[in-house]
């Protein structure tokens, strides 16, 4: 049986190999509700199934000059998981360098992530 | 107005101090409801309303010698917030030390803690 366990680890282990987009695609279900704690001015915070939170990666992927990335976890309760990531990026059109934590909490259904939601450090 | 964020730091600042009883009984809403991941055979992992949660903290401070604690947060969205903390105990019944790391996922109603809700680490 695949338990949360299981499913927290190989996404820990694809997002620590840079793969955030295979994650997305293996694990996302269809009707995926991806919930940032904000945004810029017009961007809905909420994105609503796979093609929208896609999209979202790939615009953050496309916008960002990544130059590290360090991930924490899994921490596992139920069918839920948390996992703590430290960015260290370049936004493109600004040129700012910034470092970025947050921490993600993952909730499965089936097998799939029916939310993800991400929460911003200080 | 009080916000999320300002909740957060004020429940990090009294537990990088080491007084986590205070933060609860400053925050807990009497009817919160506490969730841990997992625990010994026999002891319900939901505890339910102020009094059960502060048991809980008693029998934890009672059974552990703690030797550190590092807390790393808060994260914010919305009305919730994580925290992570990394802990070196010792049980003081068996003698074993343990370094164990788990992060605390809080939701917050009418400024009290409504819900906690524990994620432990590998």
């Amino acid at each position: 049986m695949t338990t949360t366990a299981d499913i927290a680890q190989h996404i820990v282990e694809l997002c620590k190999a840079g793969n955030f987009a295979e994650a997305g695609e293996t694990y996302w279900a269809d009707d995926v509700v991806s919930v940032e704690a904000g945004g810029p001015p017009g961007m809905d915070p909420v994105s609503r199934g796979k093609a929208a939170a896609r999209g979202k990666g790939e615009w953050w992927a496309n916008a960002h000059e990544t130059h590290s990335v360090e991930v924490d976890g899994p921490y596992v309760n139920g069918d839920q998981f948390t996992v703590r990531f430290a960015m260290d990026i370049t936004a493109k059109e600004s040129g700012q360098r910034m470092q970025m934590q947050e921490i993600a909490l993952y909730t499965l259904k089936d097998g799939k992530i029916a939310e993800e939601r991400f929460f911003y450090g200080g």
